[in-house]
């Protein structure tokens, strides 16, 4: 894949199409090889012989424009050792196209309208750029494939389900699609996969993985036929399955939420140091207002006193951030709510308000549950502020997954 | 620009890196003439080989981890012709950096202490992956450095400030650089700024701008010599004064906590449909515990009610999304709080719950003062739940913002 455009390598526009393209070329049973960007102009061509030489199709988007700087059309025909000709349907839409709008069409967009010769104009409902397709029996040089797009999502990603999936179907042969599975994890580390399982992976026949670390979490991907697929999520649940979050790439927080909806239990929330994350990551989901009435974001000591009743004695005598606060944070939060769990946190997210005994990344979850003695469990994420509250936040989350799947 | 790391080009993860580098480097005024992404593996050398004969610098992110897929650093070892040694430094490192967690080094981890011969180690605070930097007299055939860096941003943006970019300063020889703006403007689009003051910034001799559209927030960035920038700025504000968040780079959380410290104000929240986004962004701010200190997560009408005494039959006759609930939320939590300004959102996230009156992306925020009449103001934002949300919660602190810059 080519995307051509200055503003992506200016960082003005992110580039999303690697991610789009991927996870579409991915349904396909296909995969991108190398993704290039380069700016405007000129500097398309070394990309696009290269290209050419190394891949069975090339996908460009970008400069198809009418502008000075849009040479993606004369570049490839170029590089490609082919003519280009004004394509008269092409002509025709592009002139109806300005027509319908009451426009008059500026002569620079008769660019647009040019075709290596031989090659299949794809239409462009959506704006005044027509893809164009050149297939790998016209391609002098290289036996390969080559589909210049248009950059703007809403005209690209129409033109590439209506007119270059049916070729890229019929260019590969693929009938079906070999399985994939993601499984996310949780308390656990990129290298404890690494020690405990990378081998077994290794040793299984057919089937590629990869590890994506975020965050207070590994997402482990599998891909490969069936059997071997199978065979993987097994070896990675003999070593982790209570580190399992979900396999079908769910979030902690959709999975806390559908665990609530399906057992008919109602959540409240007690945060201090993670101050509304985890509130926040569970509206995330839609249908969370089921589940999710009240949270109580308890910054500060009288907040934790006057909402949720904490003792101000505890408060004083063990501080903020300790077993008995996280424990009646959570208590007062289930009472107060009326919800049937209620998780806490306190911690010290810092940069200061650490001591040596209580060092920054410090937190206390507590959990509390209709009939059930509550349950305090001390955390340690030695992070920056931001990734703290996200580690913490999965923490917490997680210890209630865990007890509602029990 | 070489990104490594399968997940890219599977779709599982988006590339920000391009965008984040190219920002970065055009502010020392150096520009990223290619970007590559490739496979984990063995994929890299090719690409490697290819843009070290090309650029006068090569950064590499991602396949540094201790795990077989991550090849970076013997790949470039093997490209550039250097031998890999253990450097002792970066291995006391690495221990400590699990010594401090209280964990156990897998010796999987040990190959993250090696380093081409006399190539410099870039330590690594947030993570055990350390970066590489490879000067170009080292670089037997071709005069290009090569910077090695993690994947994960949390571990990558700290190294690219505090080591890569004095290296890239000495390297290039420039000395000083051109001044740099960004400004920051909420509740104004893109094309408002093309529409009324693109032109104008292209007439000033010197200026290079861009814009960079988040949800909910516009920035602006001005590149030039001292001249150049005043007058880009001055043009800017001309035209949307009452816009501006901040002329220094401060998110609009940041802005609102140094707006009540400075003023001794305290701000309490009440969010329904934010579901403490808020209080979130609020406390991602270092030190907002001295001016936040209760929020109220209402997200059912009981919680409205039992917590912040909202009206039960405002709530039926006016429904939840309503001004009336809005003031009263706001209302009840600057009593209950004791804070100084309490700020209230109530709306529709969707994708469910939505009518022809109130769609989906409907909100209302309440904002209350000590000895002020309350304030409520109705937003539309119809967009995607997260998007809802996050352009929600921008509304109502620019309105907390607006009001405390009175």
């Amino acid at each position: 894949m080519l995307n051509t455009g200055t503003e992506l390598l200016l960082g003005n526009t992110l580039n999303t199409h690697g991610a789009w393209f991927g996870r579409e070329l991915f349904k396909l049973g296909l995969r991108i090889t190398r993704q290039t960007t380069v700016p405007d102009g000129d500097a398309i061509r070394e990309a696009l012989e290269e290209s050419v030489s190394r891949a069975d199709a090339v996908i460009v988007t970008g400069g198809l424009g009418p502008t000075s700087d849009d040479l993606t059309r004369e570049i490839t025909a170029e590089v490609l050792g082919i003519e280009l000709i004004t394509d008269e349907a092409a002509l025709r839409s592009l002139e109806a196209f300005f027509a319908v709008r009451g426009l008059k069409m500026a002569p620079s967009n008769l660019k647009q309208a040019l075709v290596p010769v031989g090659a299949d104009v794809l239409p462009n409902p959506n704006g005044t750029a027509p893809g164009v397709y050149v297939p790998p029996r016209l391609n002098g040089r290289a036996n390969c494939a080559v589909f210049l797009l248009p950059g703007p999502p809403r005209e690209l990603y129409p033109m590439f389900h209506d007119e270059v999936v049916p070729k890229l179907k019929a260019l590969s042969g693929i009938e079906s699609f070999p399985p994939a599975l993601e499984l996310k994890f949780t308390g656990v580390g990129e290298s404890d996969f690494h020690q405990q399982i990378d081998a077994q992976l290794a040793a299984v026949p057919g089937l590629e993985y990869g590890y994506c670390a975020h965050v207070g979490e590994v997402d482990l991907r599998l891909i490969g036929e069936e059997d071997a697929v199978r065979s993987g999520r097994q070896i990675a649940l003999d070593a982790f399955a209570s580190k399992l979050v979900s396999d079908d790439g769910s979030s902690l927080e959709r999975v806390v939420v559908r665990l609530l909806t399906e057992r008919n239990i109602k959540l409240a929330t007690a945060e201090s140091c993670t101050g509304g994350l985890i509130a926040n990551r569970i509206t995330n989901v839609p249908g969370s207002s089921a589940v999710f009435t009240h949270g109580f974001v308890t910054y500060a000591n009288e907040a934790k006193v006057d909402l949720l009743g904490v003792s101000e004695t505890d408060l004083e005598q063990h501080g903020a951030v300790s077993e008995p606060v996280a424990r009646q944070m959570a208590e007062g939060a289930l009472r107060v709510s009326g919800a049937d769990i209620a998780v806490s946190i306190t911690g010290i997210a810092g940069p200061s308000g650490g001591s040596e005994e209580k060092p920054v990344g410090t937190a206390w979850i507590g959990l509390a549950m209709k009939d059930r003695p509550t349950l305090a469990i001390k955390v340690y994420h030695p992070r920056k502020r931001k990734d703290f509250k996200q580690a913490a936040s999965q923490s917490a989350l997680d210890w209630v997954r865990r007890r509602l799947a029990e």
